[in-house]
């Protein structure tokens, strides 16, 4: 842990552009740091310059191939990258699996690419929450464009990658019948389709059929503009991140149940879980009114 | 909105085992229905006696022909079955496809066979709450078997699909190299790896490389006896629903919020998004405090 001060002063470090500060300050916003709070506020106001880019897409697409090609043409026009690889959170382990920065080794010793693997390692609310604020300590140090790579086309995968100012959304020839893609609920979420590998065979099929999906599915609406959107986007992270914090006392509580004999009475079948529930939300406003909290 | 009187009584019926009665119910349960308290009460006494599994799994690898399989299987040893085949929940049409329900007409006119596709039209707390109430609903009305179908392998896939007694994982030959395995972050959650189209190439391939993997990957912890299991489930399934009307509550503060001026602190970084969330925090508890609430 750090104390107040040295948050400040990793703040400045990261505001200077110091890699290893940045590095540093991922790593606290992976382990859920405490110090948290104190760089964000060092850090928020200096936010907002940055162009984010989501990259999402099923395993084996191609995505990181895709995000090194983005990384040359941004870095032809002197745009300086930061690329963030977003693994899953396996429940168990949680490690992150760094295989795809292989493809990525072209750009290592470029000062102007920062390229990060990324896991949650214990932030409350998980990669959702965690995924922005690691954007936005890269954008506070100054990266004018940050592309953020998720693996996967599942619910948590989806909202990272919505969280970026563009969603690209990677497909393969051969990837999946149009039924497939509607599955995976992308359709709706793309800003950007992406035909990846289209030199193989079926590439224009794929196409054809994205294009009569998007002309046959729900209409989308339009989100307005940039400013608006990304307005939108830090309430619905500030409403999840005081949600995961009543969630993580409602956690303590159920843990205190099983003396107080809730758990018992659940699972005898004495109360059912809407009772229960009821129950457990009377108690958090019972500790707001005797002064409780922390 | 059905009365609580009329509550009771469709609870009545879905104990008798009354089709209309139990499709009735689960279509509550999409639309998160405020009767949906007066029927868990009513029915939860009668549930824990139906066994259940989860199936999950990349699209395309034939998880509804495997379940079909399990139904046929289940059947001929006068079993009687539930399928509940749930569809994402696209974040903007919210609708689920019944492609997949064809493969199962061959059961549709056994009455030991009750099918039913769903997704989450207006559930406070979406499908990962959505789902067990669901299955109870089916518990309680005399299934001996309840499979679960889920499509993909998002995070939201991966915990409905472990909210069952036992979750089988099912690949398809070539579905992947092991790295895409453990990418998706299923290894640990799979209590039984399924490979499918085992008649294709490469099956022997995917089973010694999912053997190899499971030998060298992450120890799994022994989850416990079933009772066990099932205990520590309704306990985060109440903890979530707390949670979820929790979080409906603080999104209400923040639309307050615009004319509050706290949205427009955030837009324009005069508060960042952690001092934010702990003044809303605050606000939740002085809400309790003056005796607030529903």
């Amino acid at each position: 842990m750090v104390t107040r001060v040295d948050a400040a002063n990793l703040a400045k470090r990261v505001l200077g552009g110091d890699r290893r500060a940045v590095a540093r300050a991922i790593s606290m916003v992976e382990d859920g740091s405490s110090d948290l709070a104190a760089l964000s506020e060092a850090l928020y106001p200096k936010t907002g310059r940055a162009y984010t880019v989501g990259l999402t897409g099923s395993p084996g697409v191609g995505k990181s191939s895709l995000a090194s090609a983005l990384v040359e043409a941004a870095r032809a026009r002197e745009v300086t990258v930061a690329v963030l690889a977003i693994d899953p959170t396996s429940p168990f382990s949680g490690g992150a699996l760094l295989g795809d920065r292989v493809r990525m080794q072209a750009h290592a010793t470029d000062p102007g690419v920062f390229i990060r693997s990324m896991a949650t390692r214990g932030h409350l609310g998980g990669m959702a929450l965690a995924a922005p604020e690691a954007i936005r300590v890269l954008d506070a140090s100054g990266r004018d464009f940050v592309i953020v790579e998720t693996v996967g086309v599942g619910q948590a995968e989806v909202e990272i990658a919505t969280a970026a100012d563009t969603t690209l959304v990677v497909v393969a020839p051969g990837w999946g019948d149009s039924v497939q893609v509607a599955k995976a609920g992308i359709l709706e979420i793309a800003d950007v389709f992406v035909v990846n590998k289209a030199d193989r065979e079926g590439a224009t099929e794929a196409v054809r059929e994205l294009n009569l999906m998007l002309r046959t599915g729900p209409k989308l609406a339009w989100t307005g503009t940039l400013q608006r959107k990304r307005r939108q986007r830090v309430l619905e992270e500030v409403e999840s991140m005081v949600a995961a914090r009543l969630r993580q006392e409602v956690g303590g509580m159920l843990d205190r149940g099983s003396e107080t004999g809730l758990a018992g009475d659940l699972a005898e079948r004495r109360i059912d879980p809407y009772a229960a529930a009821t129950l457990l939300l009377e108690q958090v406003r019972a500790d707001g009114s005797s002064g409780r909290g922390r």
